[in-house]
């Protein structure tokens, strides 16, 4: 499959072509030939002589050239035969604009388009989309009116009616595009593939996608950290819609895909390193500064502001967006001292005070872009009695010019700033009006940086796993008709992928309990065995905390009290257990999200992973670096290292855990959800111990 | 104090009034005289004989004239002796432009301006500040140069370098002012008067403030409150910087007032009933959306669209604050089936598809604002090929005419959507370009809405504390030098306030000891009583869970123990203390903020204070509401009411001593710091008990 065909195809028909006006098969056409595309250009229609002045021809067949790409605008129901005869034809790339496939219900044809793209290895956009489009060659095969201007930001849109508007936004602030893509259904061309062709595209620097939902999350991180990791890295930003369960139903009606969970899909992009927007605006504001600035070198930034005010409000945001302020050197704040006067404070944020001119802008950028400690600058401007506002504009061009630092810059007001904010623009200056927009845009910079910074060692692979008898167990199981499992037989399959559980043997007299008692452990937990006993508390067979030497008399009460209770059930033993040894109570489990896949959660245990919801998403496969950053965003993470003078926990153990947890999902697509829950954490050096377990498959 | 002075003036002297064009003597010279005022101006400069047209007179009493404000621009060293005038010459309103004061560290001449103001009863605006302007009777006593439109917001501001940034964005996107105060140091007139002041103002509707710091928190909550449950309540929206610990220093050099913690800004705010905007950006909007809109009856909202996934962005922005998507009646569904297009999505989010023209979002209008699910209408437009921009501005604004519910709008894109965004700008329109933000403002409209409703009982007042044991104890403690009370001290003080404590005694013989102990209750803790013994537990002094029978061979086990582990230490006896039942543990307590003063605490006790921080706030005096309204903050609600089929616990016992601690903190402002910790909240109707206790006074 090549995309080329689709964004640098040498001939273009489209099928569908129509002499309205107005038209979607119109429109096309007409912005294919008058937005300066230079290719061939095919308009098919079987009722029309000519269209823009181009010949019309009946069908794909009947043109006399070879047509790398084929955009059909049919409706719906003819759609099939007109992509089998781009088949014939041997066409290499498709965009379907036509709607009425799995949206509304229809997945039958969408498969069997999919069939046949797959077959004849054709690159399909769609169906359901706006079309594709490409500034370089001013190739707009789209029903959007606009030709955007060339720049090195690749737009993928599953929402059709949002890149008009992206495209009209984007012309206002002067974001230029080199790929434009409404990915419409993604029946064949999805993100991944899109991700592995914009890693390697020359004209794109910046990827941003609006999402509503994702398929194969697996491949989506491997893709992205292939570009992350690149000679050539690229920011790839994502706004996804669905947040809320609201919102996800909504999407759901609107694009007929199960829209995922929220922590899934925040979990895909932090593992995949994809930097996420929570608003349109937010999206536009981080393509803009990523667009006209260097990468910082660390998370210092330094805020030179007139006014005092909105110094503030910008330092909340920087702090509250990991961004931190940076500590200027001692030479640096002497040098402020000598060239500022006495009131300002040369402290960062830097106060250059209210009748501060450009001169006085100028001289702050000179020093503190000087500072090694300085890894970004945050501009502010109000405009007051003494302020040169288009002076102090073109300062900050002049000086962004020279610097190798990122910098963003707000000028607070309205009519008066609006000439600066221009200029600005128009020299590529990263100018946000308000100044915590414009500190997000730059954390989110700067999370760029560290996101590059990241290191990764493989994904966990064990080679001690049974595999094979876990697959037999789920078999035999399914042929029962069963397909959940609760502790006892769960734990089989963790045995078989190695979790450290407690130790356990069932005895079956009095003497052998007294015999075998010390070897399970000092102190034990007795529960009888029988397939009788639904309740074993209830009947009386559950004991805790014995000790070792105890273990035969309380294996005669144990039996009397059950016989008692329920004479009728035929008792098969006593099961020893070690008692678990004090400890932290985690969860480590997993769920499986429509799109994404499995879903890898940990948190803290027992009654508190209902009240308090510490817990924590990966995706699986996971590295060493994936499990540790998840267990880094729980509150919990503070008990795992010790708190109040507690000892330092065996963390080691617990992310080894989630590796075979991992590793048993990836074996075991059909794992539907699992629980172990709790596992107890022990001391650093003692390891960890599944308590309680219960597995559901399919 | 009368603050119409300030605001409307017969006459206004301006000291420091200055021939220099530019300077800020100068500036509020003109402003006053160019932009309107209808008043007398009296220029005060002994070196001038005309400003402007005017007459300079060389001091205030060579004035021949009542004068009622004046605004003093002198450098500080000569304000005090020019305020002195000014209330020799009977002056009823002052405003200090002139900095120079507690911002520097000169906190000694800020005490005396406040001291003459008091003792001569004279509305002080300053010093520090920018001035005032009232564009009703377009006084503009500032240095600002921009004479904002008349309209209902008052506007209040700390920082004054915001101020002309706001004026000037404010002219842009057309919001008009009633009031517009730089407030400065606020050594005499703070938010607290000019809340008293605007409450009544009948040329306000919207009271919107900027702010870096607050003085007294429950005089700001009782006029917030008095202003929201008036006949006429008024919105009180604010930004608060220094949210984060390095802003809130930022702050503090900047304005010289030590910030506060933003826990306690948050809940005085939540308290009051104030709206938080969390950006300048926001502000703005919610001033926006307030100005244009009626307030909703409840919170659900319509969304209409022509393009989904900006609709899906908005319905997660919804749920996320609070708001409902509104369930059409089945009627409404009816008539959009009918109505709509077979594909349309007629359920909430109405998608009118991209080929809506202005008729199709009229009928929808029409069918939505009938129906009384829907309290709020938020309609979003994307410009497609078929997309009439324009046409549907004119239907918008011509419904928002007809409806009493408010209308939030955004057209999302650039130059094509600009036209119709001016026009329903100029129309009174509450449009944002971006759906989230509109729908985010529509929500704070909203909790308005919810404010408003809210029911007020009064604040806790318990009649049965012993006030005078704890003021004698108090004073008792600090004549020894003592200021910190551990466990035994404090819980004298609880005592007095009536908190529920655990059962407890002294014995200091086994006979004794084996006598009281089952009054005491059925399950003892022992610990020894001894002024030499610091550490009980470890010095053997300490025994949990006795049987109340086995309490008289403890009673000698604990002596021996201690006496052969610490043969030098004196024993007093033994304190017996019921055994706490099993419960949820929680701790309240409270800290004092440098500004708000006294700030109550509730959370999960124990080791999870640390760890989980699942803690929330309030200032007393408190209401009932108020710590039923923290408490819902709290995830630990969730343990209180049950969690896992637990039994219901005795939220109201915790809720009562909350109040008591709110009261002993009002009773007692001394009180630097205390935590109860934990205390035990029992089954519902059997109360809570004290476990442990500190407290640190002055």
């Amino acid at each position: 499959m090549d995309l080329n065909s689709i964004f640098y195809p040498k001939s273009i028909a489209i099928v569908g072509a129509s002499t309205k006006v107005g038209s979607v098969g119109n429109d096309i056409v007409k912005n294919l030939v008058q937005q300066g595309y230079t290719g061939n250009i095919y308009p098919v229609n079987p009722k029309a002589e000519t269209l823009y002045d181009l010949k019309c021809y009946p069908d794909v067949n009947a043109i006399n050239d070879d047509v790398e790409l084929v955009v059909i605008v049919v409706p719906a129901a003819f759609v099939i035969d007109v992509l089998k005869q781009s088949a014939q034809k041997g066409v290499k790339g498709v965009i379907i604009i036509s709607a009425g496939f799995r949206e509304t219900g229809n997945v039958e044809s969408e498969q069997e388009i999919k069939d046949i793209c797959i077959k004849h290895n054709i690159a399909l956009i769609g169906p359901n989309c706006l079309g594709v489009i490409n500034a370089e060659n001013k190739m707009n095969a789209s029903f959007a009116m606009v030709m955007p201007k060339k720049g090195n930001v690749a737009f993928i849109s599953q929402s059709g009616a949002l890149c008009t508007a992206v495209l009209d936004y984007a012309q206002k602030v002067g974001i230029g595009f080199s790929k434009f893509v409404s990915a419409g259904n993604k029946a064949v061309v999805s993100e991944v593939e899109l991700l592995e062709y914009l890693a390697n595209d020359p004209e794109t620097s910046v990827i941003a996608m609006y999402v509503e939902q994702l398929v194969d999350g697996d491949k989506i991180i491997e893709r992205a950290r292939r570009i992350i990791h690149s000679k050539n890295p690229k920011p790839i930003i994502v706004i996804k819609s669905g947040k809320t369960t609201a919102g996800a139903s909504a999407s759901a009606s609107h694009t007929g895909a199960l829209a995922g969970n929220d922590a899934a899909y925040e979990a895909l992009f932090e593992q995949a390193g994809i930097i996420r927007a929570n608003r349109i605006s937010e999206l536009f504001e981080y393509i803009r500064v990523f667009t006209h600035n260097p990468l910082p070198n660390g998370r210092h930034v330094a805020i030179v502001t007139n006014a005092g005010g909105p110094g503030v409000l910008a330092t909340d945001e920087a702090i509250s967006n990991g961004l931190k302020l940076a500590k200027l050197s001692d030479a640096s704040t002497q040098l402020l001292k000598e060239q500022l006067p006495q009131c300002a404070n040369v402290h960062n944020p830097i106060d250059l005070l209210g009748d501060a001119k450009a001169d006085r802008y100028q001289k702050a950028f000179d020093i503190l872009l000087a500072d090694d400690n300085v890894d970004s600058l945050a501009v502010i401007l109000t405009p007051q009695s003494m302020t040169e506002i288009e002076e102090t504009a073109r300062v900050i061009i002049e000086t962004q010019k020279k610097t190798n630092k990122p910098m963003v810059v707000s000028f607070v007001g309205g009519t008066m700033v609006s000439p600066a904010i221009k200029l600005m623009r128009e020299s590529n200056v990263s100018i946000i009006g308000f100044p915590e927009q414009s500190i997000k845009a730059l954390a989110a910079l700067t999370q760029f940086t560290e996101l590059k910074k990241r290191e990764y060692d493989g994904c966990f692979v064990f080679t001690d796993v049974d595999k094979k008898f876990v697959k037999k167990f789920f078999q035999d199981a399914r042929k029962q008709g069963r397909t959940s499992f609760p502790e006892a037989e769960a734990l089989k399959v963790l045995e078989a992928y190695k979790f450290p559980l407690l130790k356990s043997t069932v005895v079956t007299s009095r003497k052998e309990a007294e015999k075998i008692a010390s070897t399970v452990g000092p102190l034990l937990a007795m529960k009888i065995v029988s397939e009788d006993i639904l309740h074993k508390t209830e009947a009386g067979g559950v004991l805790l905390n014995v000790l070792a030497q105890d273990v035969g008399e309380k294996f005669d009460l144990i039996m009397k009290t059950v016989q008692e209770k329920m004479p009728q059930a035929k008792l098969d033993g006593v099961l020893l257990v070690e008692m678990a040894p004090d400890s932290v109570e985690m969860i480590i489990g997993s769920t499986r999200d429509a799109g994404l896949g499995h879903v890898i959660m940990c948190g803290l245990g027992g009654i508190y992973v209902e009240v308090m919801k510490d817990v924590a998403f990966c995706l699986p496969p996971v590295s060493k670096q994936d499990v540790y950053r998840m267990l880094s965003k729980l509150k919990a993470k503070k008990m795992l290292d010790g708190v109040r003078g507690g000892s330092l926990l065996d963390v080691e153990a617990l992310v080894e855990c989630v590796g075979r947890l991992s590793q048993l999902l990836i074996d075991f697509p059909e794992i539907k959800e699992m629980d172990i829950n709790p596992i107890a954490v022990l001391p650093k050096g003692q390891g960890v111990r599944v308590l309680d377990e219960r597995i559901v498959i399919e």
